[in-house]
């Protein structure tokens, strides 16, 4: 191994972007040395020049068949992660992959298959248990200094809904949005989810009936330890990104607030006013970002375990399923009922 | 009418005595003119008088039998309140009673069908409504400035739980503690509950298991109007009572925070420490009792509907009795489910 | 002693009517017995008779003359309270004064002198003592686990300014408003003040030049225990009753934030909005006036020391006048310049 | 001009470090071409080639020396500052310069005379003026909607006392420390100092007295607009780096928090627990350091005013030395008794 892991970014749109960026400004034991894009064009050329990238290519092939490159990015379509997962795997590079690895769970199965058979690193881009908050949370209740978790609480709202075009392809609000929070409950809870009971609803924009999506979501969960817990989205919260955990626990509670734009308070005859939310996952994931990056290479160098392996990019798939078809049916569902969930050799329940 | 309202307090035992006193303390336009207690004694004798009440009764009898008293406070045990306040009505007094009127929906329904004949008045003791923190939830809801409500959420945990001897009698989690939150759910969507589902288990202490009662539960509820609503209730906290509410509009949110003991906070190079939560209801609720008794007093004078009717009384016991039905079984109960629901006249679902 | 102090109120205004009613309400242990005030009137009399108090008087004389009568509150005009103690102390009652004895150093010597003679109890009506916030930043201190106290922080900022035909007689911002925050120092810092230098300026309403007086000062402190200080008042700080503490010791810092209305939250697009400070000092020590007439109470009752004594009612007013002669002489003075401090024996520095 | 501002650093000591860093990363607009330290050695070396700077000198004659190199960053030892200004501003370079400029008046004077003379840009580096949250405050003073300013308050304590060796050549709390908040409260009064008084003390650690240094200060201000002010200072608060600002107008008050490392809580029946403020000014003002540095080439590039200029240097070492003679002399002391205030041309107050 080199002594910095060299990547490949595979992939420059936003979030790949994101991702360059941060690996070169902020991940000393990373070397940024190739971009794959089929998309490339001047603007992405001088971006990827502003980075010192000077091998830049139109398919991700280049960069499987570079063998001094260690590790590929997957920020490309969502469709396409499971394929260049399991060529990635293929091509012995270590591999950092964007959420959710697929919408089918037959795909992802295989996707987890090659890694295993290559024996390479595999870290899904739930980028929130970075989070210096939720970190603390789960610190806290890893600790054990609270006793066992009863409750695991995540409010999740976006500050404004996404275009209909996004939401057409966006495999669902459980798919989608709520996804994170299936992760962020195991992350929390330290502990698989077995059941799970939806209540959703168009409440905000009537286009979403459109495409048989809500934008309005409370979801109740059973976990594997005896905890309880209880998610609630909303696709439109206005005011800012709403994010907070809390986890009560036998011996008290831990929870999270939301993270504001300052700390000022403005007291007049009037009103008293504090500032808003960060506005979304840009501003108040930025630094979860550059931590999620900094773990992967960590990884690879050291050799560890990555952070968040292919069984977390599984279960929360299972989850969403298993919350659309509560939706759907009116009825609580067993994680379990999920097709594909006991033919999958990753599912430890 | 009297220009005060001359009231006769029936049952003197904790709850009884709080009211009694804030009666005489705190509600001018009352006068608390004669209690009845079946146990009165040496003790209970001497704190009449320290209110400067000198009628002093063992039955309840003597109460109603006495033209010159205009309302009672029902405040004595659970299953009496049904039959005083028949008893009441027919005297043609009007009615405070504590919470719940009875656990059976029938016998509910007989109390209010009396009420109604008499033509006299009833306010139900759900104080939470008067406390000035979830009133501000309330209000601000109901002035509309934030539009439709899409998301109701409560948190209700109690410091400490409960000796067992209470816990066999008490109806059950739902019946006796997540009863308020039902109410109070009911209050700040200002819409009725349709549909619930009920997670729960026993998590704190195993003796719950033998009264076929759960420590630890979250409901999830469909409203009405649309809305949806979930509430999780533990009956050990540990760190103080947690009372929290927060609704979600489709123009913003509103929430309330814990009162908190002081405003203080203790910074040294060990932690920061700021102070806990009050500790039970009778800190918390202090203002809300004294609230809701000069609510009800002023009712009667101003000839004006009372804030917490008879309605008000019964849906929570149906909403508890379908919360344990959703436990029960395993699946989401309708409200129109329970018995009772239809029979009634009071549902206007 | 009786079981109950029996105590007679001399003034009927807004203060003494405030004292009465707590004294009737909260203090189980005193009895109110008898009122006297020059200008009673029918609503006077009948605010007294609402209170079970029969004896009421336009002179303080009858007071003084009934035996049967232990303790006092003096609530009347401030430049009667020195005579009024002095009368009480001849006639063997307890004491009960508001805030401040007199403005003139001898006088007050006087007045402590026949309080010293007759063996009888004083305590100064300093209320925000018994504030539970302030109360437990000095209950912080005074346990010695954060070490000796260094920076001394106190903002006290009124709502809105008094009317002119008040600051006329009020004594200057000094005397009248300040003198609560030179209280709440010494109390804090549990060490004499040595020194001061005021800054003070009128950028609210020219109208107090009129008076010779401010309605902006910052001001200075020096402590025996080598603590420093500053007091910051506004006569209208327009969003509320701003009244906050601080104190910073050798090992960590201890502060409370003003009391709220409540503890909402609302969030929309346009702001987040929060309660603002309890409005006034009704509202902010409501629960302050009746713990320092229960205190009084007790320490009769029980023999022991009232906690706010004849040296915490002399000490403000030396530096108030410290302070603005600071304030008109443009230095910094020490405490043992003001006239009468050396020929007192009750300072003790 | 080109593009880009090419920048040479002078001193890369740990504030020229992160100086270098943050160019490189986080100021497109800029390029860092050259570096020069007497002390370069291996590690410094590596140091500039990871941020791929090739032109790495002793001396900073060589970067003065280079025509294609724009403007200067001078982040070496405090007594060189001034020379550098001047070798820069005749070389014709735009320079930042960190604060102190020098602790002497007159050689400020020179200095700011050279640039002047030059023509060319001086950014101060001042560089709370860049936090978010005093940025706020500023921000809202300036926006008028509160009116004139009446109280100007700071708190500055840091989280632990400097080695003995730092004191010793600091030039004292005044000048070392409490300089920022002299400029700290410049930028929120928008106005102009006229008169101290400083209370100080070692109450900390005795060594200070060494040094003819105190470790515990509290300053009042006078302002040219009529505002008074306080800041009072720590060298040692113990649990973390305690900045906290309020501005106190005549239509309300804004005031910022500290940023704490997280928003947890955590409720136990033991205690409720929050995080410590940021740790110290690395912490603290990480995002100020970059906003200060993209502002400066910002300045250039578009041909505006530096945001902290050259008076913005010199005053702040004005009103530290007239709170040192306030100090020593025990008396309020005027700006313009300072030696060197009457001859500036630079002082317009």
């Amino acid at each position: 191994m080199n002594k910095k892991v060299r990547i490949g970014l595979i992939g420059a749109g936003r979030i790949g972007q994101l991702h360059g960026e941060n690996l070169v400004r902020f991940v000393p034991n990373a070397e940024l040395v190739a971009i794959a894009d089929p998309f490339f064009n001047d603007t992405t050329y001088a971006w990827a020049s502003s980075l010192g990238v000077e091998n830049c290519y139109k398919s991700a092939e280049a960069i499987f068949a570079n063998p001094s490159i260690d590790a590929v990015f997957i920020c490309s379509a969502t469709d396409t992660h499971a394929d260049y997962i399991i060529q990635a795997a293929e091509a012995g590079k270590h591999i950092f992959c964007e959420k959710p690895i697929h919408y089918d769970v037959a795909v992802i199965c295989e996707a987890l298959a090659a890694v295993e058979k290559a024996g390479v690193k595999l870290q899904v881009g739930f980028v929130r248990r970075f989070d210096y908050n939720h970190k603390m949370v789960h610190d806290t209740v890893a600790s054990g200094k609270l006793g066992a978790p009863h409750i695991v609480k995540v409010t999740s709202r976006d500050p404004e809904q996404p275009p209909m075009s996004y939401v057409e392809g966006s495999g669902g609000l459980f798919m989608d949005m709520m996804i994170h929070d299936f992760d962020m409950v195991r992350y929390l809870s330290r502990s698989e989810v077995t059941e799970v009971t939806a209540y959703g609803d168009v409440l905000i924009d009537d286009q979403f009936k459109n495409y048989d999506d809500v934008d309005t979501a409370i979801v109740m969960l059973k976990f594997a330890n005896g905890a309880l817990g209880v998610i609630d989205n909303s696709r439109r919260a206005g005011y800012g990104y709403d994010q907070r955990t809390e986890v009560h626990c036998a011996g008290g509670c831990v929870q999270v607030a939301n993270v504001l734009d300052n700390t000022a308070t403005i007291s007049t005859p009037d009103s008293v006013i504090c500032a808003k939310p960060q506005w979304f996952f840009l501003e108040r994931y930025n630094q979860a970002f550059i931590a999620e990056a900094q773990a992967f290479a960590t990884a690879i160098l050291d050799d560890t375990e990555t952070p968040v392996q292919g069984i977390d990019g599984l279960m929360p798939v299972l989850i969403a399923k298993a919350a659309k078809r509560s939706l759907d049916e009116g009825r609580s569902v067993k994680i379990s009922e999920i097709e594909g969930y006991k033919s999958s050799s990753y599912v430890t329940l």
